[in-house]
């Protein structure tokens, strides 16, 4: 097959090839788009090198599958070209998510929804599919009844360029140069910031909403209450997210843990502390502290952590185009 | 008066004689107490040097008021020594917080409760101390129903060896070193850990129990809903939490606003992020982000930050101290 990615040079997309790769995705060709600024590099992957060509309509002539992640602006723009030149589109930005034809897909959970896609299909936030893939399991068993979530991201998350500031703050600090930023709204070295992305003028940050909006796409809750705050933390890797759920039915922590035994890409603690250091690079959603809920009755309170560069974004984007290459 | 402070040396020890400078409590003698191998060194207070003595019995001959910050053995054994040599003696650790007749006090919110006091006085766990300064204003205009916290606390929590353990594994990982811990139960540089000092047999950790059994006695409300989830973040000063609170009547973030500008040791913003970086080293409880809550009607989400080494320990206790003197 004749596979695209767009946006190959930025934290998601270089996770993208890197996921081809390793899951021996049935790549004939690959092609590495990117803005035109990137072009002329080259990329290793699949044992030779690739050039980086700029992102144009002409790109995607003979693409089968095309993954995207190269921002909204550019997902608006050429997508449809994509999809309109016969390339099957995962996006992972957030252009598409809610649009009620285009399916917004975690594929253990949801993956039926792809169902009469029309060529793009959404991947969802990262924070989205980490908060799905640890409630959902439960829900199927208990009804979820309320969520409130409070996230602890990386810095990763906001691109290469975020891990460059953070990097670069910290060598400041060390010697004594002033501290400067520009992709956060303050210092993230030894810091922590509760801002993802911008504040709507109800108070919420758009990743907040997000994670509202998408778990109750993805869960299909539409009216399920679910309250977050967002925060970046100085770590480089992983997100990870402190969970309170309440539910219709009881459930105790021994019922998640037998029923995250039989949930793929989940894979929980009964003892230990998972945390963003040791979960980066691998592909499970990892819960942890799994315990009775004192706020919400019958409910749970979890620790949850994910690498978000993986099954946050590229791995769930190569699964969503597995499942669809295989039926 | 003859002032002395038992954990001279620590963290919070150290940030108690800054406070009683600053504040310019009438310190007549000012004894610096500490184990045995703090022993013969000194520290400049009040514009001469002191040598820090080991804490025994004979120590608090004479003294009025005894600041203790040695953890909760040195506070069973010396406390109610001190008291018994008519020192009034206000202890930073968990050892009397919940015993009946032992006042738990944050001066704003409850600074009646030390009426009738036996000489020994709990100043209470920081977490609880920036939750209650949080949300005892709201309580008394709207009546808390339920609340989930959610923590992001700063290494210095832990005392000035967690900071050195930071630091050291910085360095480490700069240098391609191996990263070495002993505070922490995992590496904490680059990472957050859900854990703040032991888990207990019910899977929520010490502080989490602390937060909770506290903020019930500050607030007087023994029943209150409270869960929460507790995470060590590689900050080196000021704790933030994420507040998520139902209440039983209504209230609205122009309300909360207003509330806060009435309530002493509170600075609540109307706009822009409260980081810990900024709110290091001063004084007030700082509240952002206040927002309509999106899980509990009527309800708000908060996100405060505090200085937990000033507020949140040394503070809170020459507050303490100030309001028994007067009276």
């Amino acid at each position: 097959m004749t596979v695209a990615v767009v946006g190959a040079t930025g934290a998601v997309g270089r996770e993208m090839v890197a996921v081809l790769e390793q899951r021996r995705f049935p790549v004939g060709e690959l092609r590495l788009l990117a803005s035109v600024r990137s072009g002329g590099r080259t990329l290793t992957a699949f044992g030779r090198d690739h050039e980086i060509r700029p992102a144009e309509a002409s790109s995607f002539d003979g693409v089968d599958v095309a993954l995207f992640s190269a921002g909204s602006e550019t997902a608006r723009v050429l997508g449809p070209v994509a999809r309109d030149k016969g390339a099957l589109v995962i996006d992972n930005s957030s252009a598409f998510r809610m649009e009620p034809d285009c399916p917004l897909v975690v594929p253990e959970l949801n993956g039926d929804d792809l169902k009469g896609h029309r060529g793009i299909i959404a991947n969802p936030n990262c924070s989205a599919i980490l908060l799905c893939m640890a409630v959902a399991p439960l829900h199927r068993a208990a009804g979820l009844e309320r969520i409130v979530a409070c996230t602890y991201q990386a810095v990763s998350g906001a691109g290469a360029r975020a891990m460059d500031e953070l990097r670069r703050q910290e060598e400041a600090e060390r010697t004594g140069q002033p501290l400067e930023h520009s992709v956060f709204p303050k210092v993230i070295a030894h810091n922590v910031i509760p801002w993802v992305t911008g504040i709507l003028p109800d108070g919420y940050s758009v990743e907040e909403s997000k994670l509202r909006d998408e778990t109750r796409r993805i869960l299909g809750l539409p009216h399920l209450p679910l309250t977050a705050t967002c925060v970046r933390v100085p770590v480089f890797r992983a997100h990870s997210q402190a969970i309170h759920a309440a539910f219709l039915r009881a459930i105790s922590p021994e019922d998640a843990l037998a029923l995250y035994a039989n949930a793929p890409g989940v894979r929980a603690l009964a003892e230990g502390l998972p945390t963003p250091r040791e979960v980066a690079g691998t592909d499970d959603v990892v819960v942890g502290r799994v315990r009775v809920d004192r706020a919400f009755s019958p409910g749970l309170a979890l620790w949850c952590v994910m690498d978000q560069l993986r099954k946050g974004a590229a791995l769930n984007a190569v699964q969503i185009a597995e499942r669809l290459v295989r039926s």
